[in-house]
């Protein structure tokens, strides 16, 4: 492989290494990940995040064991074990699926790393193009808000829903931002903080529950998301929280845009009803976990509901801003969606 | 004054004395409260809280004082102090008014102590009657959802919209509760969780951004919460957050009740647009403060929005919950709410 890097990606002499985001923004920690155990595990722990980052870390993982000489089944089991991480988010099964076809090969050593490789590329112009495209939607002077974490940490480029508010920011729109905090691992209040901060994006942290409250003061003017897996029907799974924003801007008659590359799509999938949804544990809704500390605020034995993500119906959303255009509701009942986005048929 | 006890209020030998809320679950500390200094920073710190509760503990400091020998001049004072501690909260200003009265009486020191101690009397009756005509409404089984704390903590009675789901499980109904964690300062999961913990009610804890997902399963079959304001024509202020929950109860078509006693009306007030809201510190967003620790997992130099209260709008609200009885849109509409809920005309 050659050496690439990212804000949260790097790979060096054929090794694989990604920035701790668990430790964001107290500490910039980078992460050595030579083994499939080591992945998962950072996976589990959102030390790597983003449905377009952990498709392309597990492929530049598996590239990095191909190149280290694990033979084609042991590559074969660590292609299964990567797919099944994160059951919700769509972009890591469809890039170990195409791993998984390239085994049959007969060059299939290069024939995977080359697709890693590609993977991480694409994924550039994939945020670049979905950049372009959602920028154009955002008028002067616009108050955006948007939820969890969707940037350069969560993409190998500029990010999605992050992204598009980043381009519309360097387009000189002059616009502001609302960034909710996203409980309980606080992706928004940790992560898009920092990069927002880095990058001189002019946001306002609050907490999930105010965003109502600014709508209705009428303080926000588009709200924007990123996606782990959008059904055929538009439907789409994000983080939890989602749904909630899509019902509040449709009542405040705000647009409401979910922005994702074609590889999030699943055309496979036929409505919302069918994408799984994890539940993660107890103990991240009884306090936080993350590089500022532990604490356990709530009582010990509170009994606790923990969904990681929810689904939205197509019919609260304004805009889906993909790499191949920004489609509408009747776009999606024309079957777009089905087709990769149009411009991939 | 008589020595008076109760869950998070205790008068003894007439000497104040009041949990530490902020302190909960970790710890049961009292706080001595012998002059204003102490509970105004109290209030701020919401070492006490809850609109009756607030009130109850400035009128009986305020006797505790008289008690001690205050002349009329610092009386007064001490009352115009703690007017205005919490400007949202109109119980406050309501029982402050009454003692100021008191003042102009001819045996004024006997009018403030006996005053203060039939508003703290007078809070528990009036929690009764709202927790039974509120139980009376909720049907076996059913799943309600409340916001912050609304319980024993928050009145010198079994509380107001806590009360009620407490009376509806002491009745054998078999609900079950969602207690959302109410960020920023988490009164859902530290105080709720606690008090209900306490009493057996089966309750489970979500994040605020978790509830929307939760009504669209089905799985809430009614919300109450509590008021701090409750204007004229029905609008209410509330603990931030609540105005998003009334939107997303519609939406759903979810009842949707505000429980109080008549002393939180404020029939001078003609609107939600009316009521001020408190703007609180930064630093309770990026991170917490509690008893459990205190961590800042945001940027340090994050810009903030800090609401501590949001309005509903009466077209929001299914149902009144006062202690004069459950009323509905008309009857607010023909002006049950300015005559101090009906049965205190």
């Amino acid at each position: 492989m050659q050496d690439r890097s990212g804000l949260a990606l790097q790979v060096a002499n054929g090794h694989l290494r990604l920035l701790d985001q668990s430790q964001l923004p107290h500490a910039e920690t980078w992460l050595a990940v030579a083994d499939v155990d080591t992945l998962i595990e950072a996976i589990h722990a959102l030390r790597v995040r983003g449905a377009p980052m952990i498709a392309i870390a597990s492929a530049l993982l598996v590239a990095s064991r191909v190149e280290q000489g694990d033979d084609r089944r042991a590559i074969f089991q660590a292609i299964a074990r990567l797919r099944a991480a994160r059951p919700t988010a769509v972009n890591l099964m469809h890039a170990m699926d195409g791993l998984a076809a390239d085994l049959d090969t007969a060059d299939w050593q290069r024939s995977v790393v080359q697709a890693a490789e590609t993977l991480t590329d694409t994924d550039r112009a994939l945020c670049d193009a979905i950049g372009d495209y959602g920028a154009a939607l955002v008028g002067y002077g616009e108050r955006l808000l948007t939820h969890c974490n969707t940037g350069a940490l969560a993409t190998a480029g500029i990010g999605t829903a992050a992204g598009v508010i980043r381009r519309a920011h360097e387009q000189g729109k002059a616009i502001e931002v609302w960034v909710d905090e996203t409980r309980p691992l606080l992706q928004g209040g940790r992560l898009t903080a920092w990069e927002f901060g880095k990058l001189g994006v002019p946001y306002t942290l609050i907490a999930d529950n105010m965003a109502a409250a600014m709508m209705a003061a009428g303080r926000v003017d588009r709200v924007i998301v990123g996606a782990d897996r959008i059904a055929a029907n538009g439907d789409f799974a994000n983080k939890i929280g989602t749904y909630g924003l899509a019902v509040l801007a449709k009542y405040h008659n705000i647009p409401f845009a979910v922005a994702a590359p074609h590889t999030t799509l699943d055309p496979a999938c036929a409505s919302g009803d069918d994408i799984p949804i994890e539940q993660r544990s107890a103990a991240e809704v009884r306090g936080v976990n993350n590089a500022a500390g532990e604490l356990c605020w709530a009582p010990a034995d509170a009994r606790v509901a923990n969904p990681a993500f929810d689904v939205t119906p197509a019919s609260l959303i304004t805009h889906w801003i993909l790499d191949t255009g920004v489609f509408g509701i009747d776009d999606v009942a024309a079957g777009v969606l089905k087709s990769g986005g149009r411009a991939f048929p």
